[in-house]
């Protein structure tokens, strides 16, 4: 038998080309969080924070100095990494900790810098994320792995590259509404078509940005929730899951089976269907990715996304929501970030604090953020609280 | 309440400079953990990984590597980092994952490969582990920061060079019996005193090596331990503590705060004092670091360590020995791995698979790591199974 578990604060700096530090983002968003919460540092009983490349921006050992920052310097924190699934992958093991009724309320930090190091640098940095001595190695970085996917998808499903295209003009869409977003920019399916070609068939609007960021959030017992007078966001389902390191591993690369046994144990934990999730935050760190995702997640059959991405059924009027924040492609990708940033999205939705992106009636919603190319993923479901 | 948990098997790599890749060395140690416990890769439920510079050996998200080059790809895995004290910080999250109930059976792998990027790029690398902004980036490397500690300590506690050099002494001494040791070679006072100057009064011999190497253990629940035939190891208490980040931030620069609190709760939960340990496995990362740390545990009252050292009561044949296995002086210290190797020390002390440097009638130890100068520790309390 384990706690409930509640999301009871969130915050966020800006995503995109940021010139503060590491740790000069992270502790903003981290004071974001405790404000939105309504707590003081005092509450936080450990720090649980998301990080890939710290070394890029010289400082590893991350929660000490945060702690140390926001004035709890005896507060015991550590980092944990799973490529870009870090953000998810942490806040599943943060979760577990408050479930366990080893910590009342601690904080969950996502943080990433790397754009100083320049596309180059980044793109070789991350290719480290992938089964080296199979991918990054051989020359095969990310977007060549999922161009290969997207190849193989297209064949098998009869999908097309305008298709793929409606997923990046839907998330720019949805990132005009989102204030932090890093990519803010309106687009056409014609302008996608019409990028220059990152991977064939991906364009460079068929990928999400190299982007700097942090996001944070505050879980806490249901027992501490409800002392606070904040308005809170109950987590009713974790899942977490693996798939063979090398895409090469793989039966079928048109879909991601960490995504599946993870998404698998937080409906089992939820007690609910696919049918019931009124909006999610996806992995789309290429277009292909989210077509992908959202059939693997049960939203849709396979090999019938593309069709109902085209139709509008994910848009925020449509019948499922995806990525209302504008998704890794618009919101942009720190990737030790991106997992938390989507628990951030899904507490402001559910608090009244999304806007004009905000999507109505909506009271269960869900994360799902992988890293390299799904060969790790966590899925988490969200309650709305009243 | 919580499940008891066992660690059934241990194994380690060499420590040293290593030739095979960061991944060999993970699944050399991970294999030998395995068949140690008796137990197949099917077992596993989970891997927790802890490693700190996996970017300079071009990997990091490397639980799914490792889970599928050990044939489960489909168990999930991920990496903690916390400096040097990672290996013991990732063992107390196995260690929770377990006691909770969410897994019956997971691996804990540390591995960490360094000494090919050079002592300058490793110094440098090492030095992202401090508070960079006040540390790292102002020039304070460790053996600069553990300087400074020493000479507070000398100076306020009457402590001579030739005290040091004792703890140098007895653990390399320890060191000769360990094969897989990074240094094994029998050093006089002498030789400590007369050994190059690094960061008065710390010399070489005083500092431990730039080490290679990945240690892994197999945890489980009591039930899990009991169907395995082989002998097993208890884990009676568990903590973990930090400190204010930069060494400028303390009071007393002669005790550190983590491991204080570490420790009292470690002892507390396994309800016993200082006193009942039969030996320790501690952060000897600088001579000076032993000397506080068996302070800090409790084993001799602040001010007298010294003393005691230098009298032999921490020998084999002593009080209560500490670092049979050599410590990181002589073991040597591949700062990922460090954590996990202790208790592989502990394993194979209580299980007859230490050899010569037995410690006879032990049925209790302690195993201390911290990251940094300190700034995160954990301690753990095991007990021999008949």
């Amino acid at each position: 038998m384990t706690n409930k578990v509640c999301v009871i604060g969130a915050g966020s700096t800006r995503y995109g080309r940021l010139d503060e530090s590491i740790i000069e983002i992270a502790l903003d968003a981290s004071k974001d969080a405790i404000n939105s919460a309504g707590i003081t540092p005092d509450d936080i009983q450990a720090g649980y924070i998301s990080n890939v490349f710290g070394v890029s921006d010289k400082q590893v050992h991350m929660a000490p100095v945060i702690m140390s920052n926001l004035g709890i310097p005896y507060v015991p924190g550590l980092t944990i990494e799973s490529a870009c699934g870090s953000g998810s992958i942490m806040f599943r093991e943060a979760y577990a900790n408050v479930a366990a009724g080893f910590y009342d309320c601690v904080l969950a930090l996502g943080v990433e810098k790397i754009t100083h190091t320049g596309t180059i640098q980044s793109t070789t940095l991350f290719s480290y994320c992938s089964d080296f001595f199979y991918e990054g190695g051989s020359g095969a970085s990310f977007p060549g792995l999922f161009a290969s996917i997207a190849r193989s998808y297209m064949a098998t499903h009869k999908a097309s590259e305008e298709d793929l295209a409606h997923v990046a003009v839907k998330n720019h869409e949805n990132g005009m509404l989102n204030p932090k977003a890093h990519v803010r920019k309106e687009i056409t399916i014609d302008d996608v078509l019409k990028s220059p070609v990152v991977a064939s068939p991906l364009k460079i609007y068929d990928c999400c940005p190299f982007s700097d960021g942090a996001s944070a959030v505050i879980l806490c017992n249901e027992a501490f929730a409800k002392k606070s007078s904040r308005q809170y966001v109950e987590v009713i389902g974790s899942g977490r899951g693996a798939s063979p390191a090398a895409v090469q591993g793989r039966n079928d690369i048109t879909t991601i089976p960490s995504t599946v046994n993870a998404a698998n144990q937080a409906y089992k934990m939820a007690g609910i269907t696919p049918k019931d999730i009124d909006f999610a935050e996806v992995h789309d760190c290429f277009t292909i990715a989210e077509i992908i995702d959202i059939e693997d997640l049960g939203f849709f059959q396979k090999g019938t996304a593309a069709h109902a991405v085209r139709e509008g059924a994910t848009r925020r009027n449509g019948e499922i929501p995806i990525n209302p924040s504008g998704g890794l492609k618009s919101k942009g990708h720190p990737i030790g970030a991106t997992g938390v940033g989507q628990v951030a999205e899904v507490f402001e939705q559910f608090t009244g604090k999304a806007g004009e992106r905000t999507i109505k009636n909506a009271e269960i919603a869900l994360t799902h953020n992988f890293g390299a190319t799904g060969a790790s993923a966590a899925v988490h479901v969200f309650k709305k609280v009243e």
